[in-house]
C-alpha cells in the first residue's frame, strides 16, 4: 500500500502491497448496490490515484526491498495473493520494482497464493529474477496445497520459468536466509485449528509481519 | 470490453468484460522495463479511463444480458477467469450491471475459471443471483478440474453460496437452456489434443461465440 521507510537507495524499505481482505476493498456490492447515503471507502476508491488512495487494499501482501551491507538489493515478496497483477499494476510501477528475487508464503489459502500463475507468467518474461526458477519458500502442507491447484508449479530440472520450492520445516526453531536476509518463521493460529506463519526479519530494524492471525500460541509470543 | 448492442431497456445485449490474453493487457515488463520508444498500448493502458480504453484488457469474457419475452432480463456470464474482480469494477459499475445469474464455462484454464473464488465472494452478498446456488455449466471435465482447485464449491445441499454445477454432456450434440437462452455448446480444439467449448445462442441474432480456439472440427465448422 505504501513504503514506509527507506528513500533512500543506501536503505532496506518496507512496501506494504495490500493490506486489504480476500474479497478485497472496494467491495463490489458496495458499488453496485450503494447503501444511502454511499459507502465513502469504496464509492473513492476507483476515482483516486493508487498513491493517494488507503481505500483500494488488494490481499495482504509485503514487499521487502532489502538493501545488504554491498549496497545491493533485493525484493522479497511475502505471499502473492488473487489480486497480485493489481498490486504490480499499481506498486511496482510506481516504486519502479524491476523484479521478485524470492517468496515467502504464509499458508495455502486463495488471498496469500492465487496470484502465482500471474507470478510465473511474469518470470517467463525475465521480471521475477534472472534464475530460471525462483525460490518460494512455505511449509510442506503449503507447497502441496498450492501445487494440487497449480500442478505445472511442480520444480523440474528440465523446465525453465518454475518454482524452485524451499521447505520451512514444520518444528519452526531454525532460521533460513532467503535472498540473503535470515528470516525466523512465527507459527500462530488462524482459525480454531490451522497454523499459518509469520516471519520475524531485520537486523538494525527488528520486523514481525504477521498477516492473518487469530491467536498467537504462548510459544511464539513469548519467542525471541 | 464494451457494449455493442442494446443500449435499450427492452433489448438484449453482449457487453464484452475482457478480450485480453492469459496474462492480461496491460503487460507489467512493458510497464516496468519500458522499451525505447515505450510500447504505446501498455503506456497508456494505466491512465485512461475504462470506457475510453481499449487497451486495459483482461481475461477474455463475454456477459449476454438477455433480454426475454416478457421484458426481463437474466445476466448469463461465459467464463470467469484470473481478472474478474477488475472486470466487475471496471464494466458492472459502468452498466450497472447488479447480478449474475448463470455461468458457462469455455474450459478449465486458470483465465477462464479462477474467479469462480471471487464470485462466490460477490454471491455470499447477494450480488449474485438471488438463489442459494449460481448454475454453472461445464462439462464434467472441466468441473473436475475446477473442484480440484477450489474443493469449498463442491454442491452441498447444507450449504449456501455455492455452485449447482450443471453438466453440459460430452457429445454436445444437445442444446441446453441457461436463465432462459437456448445455449448450443461448440466443442472446439484449443491446442493439438484440449478440447474447449464455444457456445452457440440467439434467436433474432444468430451469435458464436469462441474465445480460445486453434482449430475448428468439422463437425463444429460444417454445423448449423
Amino acid at each position: 500500500m505504501a513504503k514506509v521507510d527507506g528513500a533512500s537507495e543506501e536503505q532496506s524499505a518496507l512496501i506494504f502491497l495490500g493490506t486489504g481482505c480476500s474479497g478485497g476493498v472496494p467491495k463490489a456490492q458496495c458499488l453496485i448496490r450503494p447503501s444511502n447515503p454511499p459507502c465513502p471507502v469504496c464509492s473513492q476508491s476507483l476515482s483516486v490515484k493508487p498513491e493517494h488512495n488507503p481505500n483500494y487494499r488488494c490481499n495482504t501482501s509485503l514487499l521487502i526491498d532489502y538493501c545488504q551491507t554491498n549496497g545491493d538489493h533485493n525484493y522479497i515478496l511475502i505471499d502473492v495473493g488473487k489480486t497480485f497483477r493489481e498490486q504490480v499494476l499499481r506498486w511496482f510501477t510506481y516504486y519502479k520494482i524491476r523484479r521478485v528475487d524470492c517468496v515467502l508464503l504464509t499458508h495455502e489459502h486463495a488471498d496469500a497464493v492465487h496470484g502465482l500463475d500471474d507470478m510465473c507468467s511474469m518470470q517467463q518474461s525475465g521480471l521475477v529474477n534472472d534464475a530460471s526458477q525462483i525460490p518460494v519458500y512455505a511449509t510442506q502442507e503449503c507447497m502441496d496445497s498450492a501445487l494440487s491447484r497449480f500442478p505445472y508449479l511442480r520444480k523440474s530440472e528440465h523446465k525453465q520459468g518454475r518454482v524452485d520450492w524451499k521447505i520451512i520445516e514444520e518444528n519452526f526453531e531454525k532460521p533460513f536466509v532467503a535472498s540473503g536476509l535470515q528470516v525466523y518463521p512465527l507459527p500462530v493460529m488462524h482459525g480454531e485449528d490451522y497454523v499459518a506463519l509469520g516471519f520475524l526479519f531485520g537486523n538494525k530494524c527488528r520486523v514481525a509481519y504477521v498477516s492473518d492471525v487469530s491467536q498467537f500460541p504462548s510459544t511464539t509470543e513469548d519467542g525471541e
